[in-house]
This record gives structure tokens, C-alpha cells and sequence, in this order.
């Protein structure tokens, strides 16, 4: 079945209360999901057919976050920063190279 | 690769400001995703392994909206109300077939 998006990429973006279970808001999140929506978009690889970057609310894995998920291979990742995310795009989304040092087992 | 969610499923929950392009929001999606989020855990589908239920930002399908995006699969649905959703959970969460009559192409 061919698919909408190729890369459709979800980065959590929940953010819970001070002193509630920990959550993806608080690592960063919202700053670099905006960086790689920006970047992905510089490199002309954004739209149907393409990659897709969103938003989503919390995606259950609190602990091991901050996280994403790519699909429709189901991949998930963590990163510290926007450099992790520029390997991300740069190995996985443009060249189909799964980043195994980031991924979520 | 075996799938952290077995279907996750993303409501797409964008709200624009009045008089600017539709979106899903004003389609009743808020109030339809906290609907089927309650239906799949009381069915005992929900967690790991099984069905998750989220929010995302703008899927970018709105004129289509509301829309859904059921992954790793990759099909989309629209949706009128609870009784479209309750098909899509029995139909699809449940059985694996796909809804034809809901889907977008």
C-alpha cells in the first residue's frame, strides 16, 4: 500500500504539571520539533509524499522520552538536542538508514 | 519489525482562528477522540503491544477532515461522530479490516 506521507514523524509534545511523572515538554521538545519542521522544509523534503513532521500528544513512553516515532516503519527515538535530530533527518529520513545509537528498543 | 503499539492511531486536533481554512477541530474532533480513547481502554485494547489513541497537530488533509491516521498501516479515515468511530475500533482495532466507506484515498 503506498502511503500518504513516506516519513510521517511524531514528536511527543506532552507536558505535564511541576512534580508529576516526567514528560517530553520538559526535555526540550517543543524547541526541537520546531527546529526540524523548519529544517526539513529548507530541504524541500516536507509535504504528501514526502515527510511530514507533527505534534502529538503524549505518546506513553514518559521515561525513555524525550521521544519520537516515525512511521510507517515504527521507529522510535530519543535525542538530546538539534544536532540528534539533524542525523535523524540526514541518516533515516533522507536515506532511509535507521540511527540504531537513538533508537528506543 | 514487531510494533511498539500494534495500531496507533493519530485524531488530528488542529484549531484555526475563524474565517481562516477549516479544520478538524471545528468538526467535533476533541470530542470524538476523548470519546474513542475512553471506548478502546474500557474495551481492553489499549497500551503496549495493542491500541494508543492520540492527539496530533495538523495532518495536513483538513479540506478532507476530520481526519485519522491509523499506523503502521497508513490509512487514513473521516469520520461524522461516535458511531463512525465505534465501526473503525470494531471493524479495524479489533477484526484488522479496513472501513472502505470511512476511508481517505
Amino acid at each position: 500500500m503506498s502511503q500518504y506521507y513516506e516519513h510521517h514523524v511524531f514528536f511527543c509534545g506532552n507536558r505535564r504539571p511541576p512534580g508529576e511523572r516526567t514528560c517530553c515538554a520538559d526535555k526540550g521538545a517543543d524547541r526541537v520539533r520546531d527546529y526540524a519542521k523548519q529544517r526539513v522544509k529548507a530541504l524541500g523534503l516536507s509535504g504528501a509524499g514526502k515527510v511530514r513532521i507533527n505534534q502529538a500528544g503524549c505518546l506513553d513512553r514518559c521515561e525513555e522520552g524525550p521521544c519520537i516515532v516515525v512511521y510507517p516503519e515504527g521507529v522510535w527515538y530519543t535525542y538530546v538536542d538539534e544536532e540528534d535530530v539533524d542525523e535523524i533527518i540526514e541518516q533515516h529520513l533522507r536515506q532511509g538508514r535507521v540511527v540504531e545509537r537513538l533508537r528506543l528498543k
